[in-house]
């Protein structure tokens, strides 16, 4: 333990730091806002998994006086002047050193954020802790006007924030930038448009099949405590490190960074669901394994931090989809599965069940979509979110546009809004620009995981023995390792070789899919 | 919820507080001081029941932090000068008005706090952070010379507190007056042994008595989930608000505050030992229904506060003794406990059950003591911080001293440290000063609830039916909507006439003991 404190004890008093080299000085002041933005995530997190209801107010004060005080840290002028002294310096010289590494990254952080009055990250931070508590209540009682003053207030902020930050093309680009580093709106529609073009023919030769899983075995009766065990035995099989982390449950699945060893994840249970918590587990793994990968002794420092939001989403959807949804993982898992669910499994080969958890259809709720209809969940809600922002369309007319989405590219419109526009957390956590990250990611994965193949040889004989290691520490080494020393964009050519492209993503698709559904 | 935020949300941040009267001012901070001392809270309470163990270097820096934190806005040199002005103001004229009360006590805090230098405030903070965590280790490996070392150190930080306090007679009296605020060790040591002088000769009368009940009923199988269901209907009967406050486990029971309308409580279970979660629940119940009835539109400030630790012990220990170790209580509950735990009670007759959960006899754990030997146990703990912190006694030279008393006192040698000197959490966390207030918590109970009797008329009765509300309301009314407006000798007196005397306690248990002996 005392190992741990020294390597992450880098906090000191401002007092203390007057004879430290102004590296260290910028190193010790960020890593102090780091430790503060940590305390924030564990109010963020208490609130949504442990709270009493009682004290949702004096925390969502807590939580804008904290991410005000974080705010505060983050740009205080002499982090500006320390790195107006470093940018010319040479250990800057090499941007994907260490020094190099952290100090551009500081520097883009730095000036995007000394952009924001901190009266408006105060006021952000309020109005979408309420917002959050007030769309649970509203996702409940399925009453969106509900939320809707609350949604309004939100965009107004976001709309603020955006000016604040300035832009060229759309209010939407410097809040997607704030998930997708360097990423821009018209670069985002493109790829996936690129995207949409080639699966709707495939989604289309997969509804005129006539070969069909039953998904229905999927909606038996899995007793909540089982589903538990079993979601906590397959998320340390492929290396959780349940010593550093905790599953907990929560309306909406997240993953949270707490500090170095203490990285949380939460799921929901549905007893005729056993889909929904199962791969939200695994999703939620994927996340929590990358924070657990990162470097240690950089916590607090671009170089130990997460690439992008785009980066961190392929490893989840890799270990949710390339690995959980695949026949080599249920060679391994499915007796255990069989074990855990008698009642429900007993009676069902195991081709079957890969068949139903395969299962493509047209579906209401994003978080339970197949992986082939998923990226159409996203395209619906980036094109209504640059709409909000853009202000084309309004929050009363939200629910309709939804409807009216869903209708349009999956040919179904929701019964109710609870499962309809207020299925997700984002919008009340003023989270606009979120979305699209969950496709990338989708992208990546498919490119990182055809290339992790091509290093490691045959991972599905690793996967049917139920050991994940050797993709674990491929990851760990081509990713991980590396914090934000590179962009998302450097990453991906540099592992794979090529840029971004959705063909490997398109074509591991054909491929499953054409043999599940003969096509 | 919104009418919550408009009465709590009194912190503005300070350039807002320019325009303000001094007053509103000094409330202001003190209260933005409370709102960051309860994100203490909230990381306490995480770290003892949820936090993964690999998580806590990076927590104690991050305790540590705040602690600093919270001492600088506490003793921040304005507040001093508001102080200074207002001390003679009118404001201040009666001492038991709203602002006589904050102005009072905010000027004996304040000066106190700054006497203490927040290197020191920081270093403690940490040191029992990680003085905890491997107190947890050292009381699981029955080894307490693992747990030496930090004893050590957390004695040397708190004998430079009790030095930086400044006191005449001994470094003791700084230190107790943390929690029993005016008390003096001499006066404390008086008290408790008339307590002591009175006490033997009862539990000697008892050791005696050839009528003894069966305890070992207590020790069948009570289903640890059962357990729980039970404690928290218990809880919730006797009125603690589960919107509002929380049940979990941990090593060592204890309630906290992490707001208006957050408090949380804990217990552990042992699923042969049904008194240990049963009484613990109904104790810090106690304590969770004082929090929850003090004013909350003075949250933060002293008259939203407890008086003091001894007072709060009073309002935990009469729920758990003198109500829930009543006849009348178990006419209510005992067919409830029996539907509960049937394999366990059904062949238990209510006054063999009532006799087993008054069984006396001296034992080695505090926490599971009855309450006629209870103040046994709290004497041995007063003695020996006593020398430890006036260094009369090495921590080497501890549990054998530890082992003496237990000896001398009760008769009993602890077999190992885990049942010994490791059983409680206080020392490891620098609560030094803080046992007597349980004793005092005992007496103070027996008056109140003699008072209570006399102006409620027939209070079993109302127990019987399952009735608590008359005497919550009781204490309410006369005790938590006070907040901090009298001290401790003053709601004694000015509620029971008297000033604090053994007498009501040692009548009470005479009596009930008597009967149960046949004394």
């Amino acid at each position: 333990m005392s190992t741990v404190v020294n390597e992450v004890n880098r906090v000191t008093s401002e007092n203390n730091r007057a004879d430290q080299p102004i590296y260290q000085k910028l190193c010790d002041a960020v890593q102090e806002a780091t430790l503060l933005a940590r305390i924030q995530h564990l109010l963020e997190w208490d609130e949504q998994t442990k709270m009493p209801k009682a004290g949702g107010a004096y925390r969502a004060d807590q939580m804008a006086y904290m991410a005000g005080l974080v705010h505060q840290k983050q740009t205080a002028p002499e982090i500006g002047e320390w790195l107006d002294q470093l940018v010319d310096s040479p250990l800057a010289d090499d941007p994907t050193s260490d020094t190099g590494a952290n100090i551009a990254h500081l520097r883009r952080d730095y000036d995007k954020k000394t952009r924001l009055p901190q009266s408006l990250v105060e006021q952000l931070a309020k109005a979408c802790t309420l917002g959050q508590q007030v769309w649970v209540e509203a996702r409940n009682a399925d009453d969106f006007k509900k939320f809707q003053p609350n949604l309004e207030e939100i965009l107004c902020l976001k709309r603020e924030e955006a000016a604040a930050l300035g832009y060229e093309q759309t209010p939407y680009d410097p809040l997607l930038d704030d998930y997708e580093p360097g990423e821009s709106t018209a670069n985002v529609a493109r790829v996936l448009s690129e995207l949409r073009d080639a699966l709707v023919p495939l989604v289309q030769a997969i509804a005129e099949s006539k070969q069909r899983p039953d998904a229905s075995l999927l909606a038996r009766s899995y007793p909540v405590e089982a589903q538990e065990s079993f979601g906590i035995a397959a998320a340390k099989r492929i290396g959780f490190d349940f010593g550093a982390g905790r599953l907990d449950v929560t309306a909406h699945p997240f993953c949270t960074g707490l500090g170095p060893g203490d990285v949380r994840i939460t799921t929901r249970y549905d007893e005729h669901a056993f889909s929904d918590a199962f791969f939200g587990i695994l999703h939620e793994t994927g996340h929590g394994l990358y924070d657990q990968g990162l470097p240690r002794k950089h916590y607090g420092l671009p170089i130990g931090e997460d690439v992008s939001l785009g980066i961190h989403e392929s490893q989840s959807r890799m270990w949710e989809n390339q690995v959980g949804r695949s026949r080599a993982f249920w060679e391994h898992f499915y007796p255990q599965a069989q074990a855990a669910f008698p009642a429900a499994l007993k009676d069902v080969a195991k081709e079957e069940f890969y068949g139903a958890i395969n299962d493509v259809r047209p579906s209401l709720v994003r978080v339970e979509a197949d992986e082939v209809t998923y990226n159409l969940h996203i395209l619906i809600r980036f094109e209504l979110e640059q709409a909000l922002i853009e202000d084309r369309l309004q929050v009363a007319d939200l629910p309709g546009a939804w409807n009216e989405k869903y209708q349009h590219y999956l040919g179904i419109t929701p019964p109710s809004d609870a499962d309809g526009v207020l299925q997700d957390v984002h919008w009340s956590a003023g989270l606009f620009g979120y979305f699209p990250t969950y496709a990338l990611g989708n992208l990546y994965s498919a490119q990182f995981f055809r290339q992790a193949a091509a290093d490691l040889g045959d991972l599905d004989a690793s996967f049917r023995k139920g050991d994940f290691s050797s993709l674990l520490s491929w990851l760990r080494e081509n990713i991980h390792r590396h914090g934000r020393r590179y962009s998302p964009a450097e990453l991906v050519e540099r592992i794979t070789g090529t840029p971004l492209q959705h063909e490997p993503l398109i074509s591991q698709l054909t491929a499953k899919y054409g043999e599940i559904y003969g096509l």
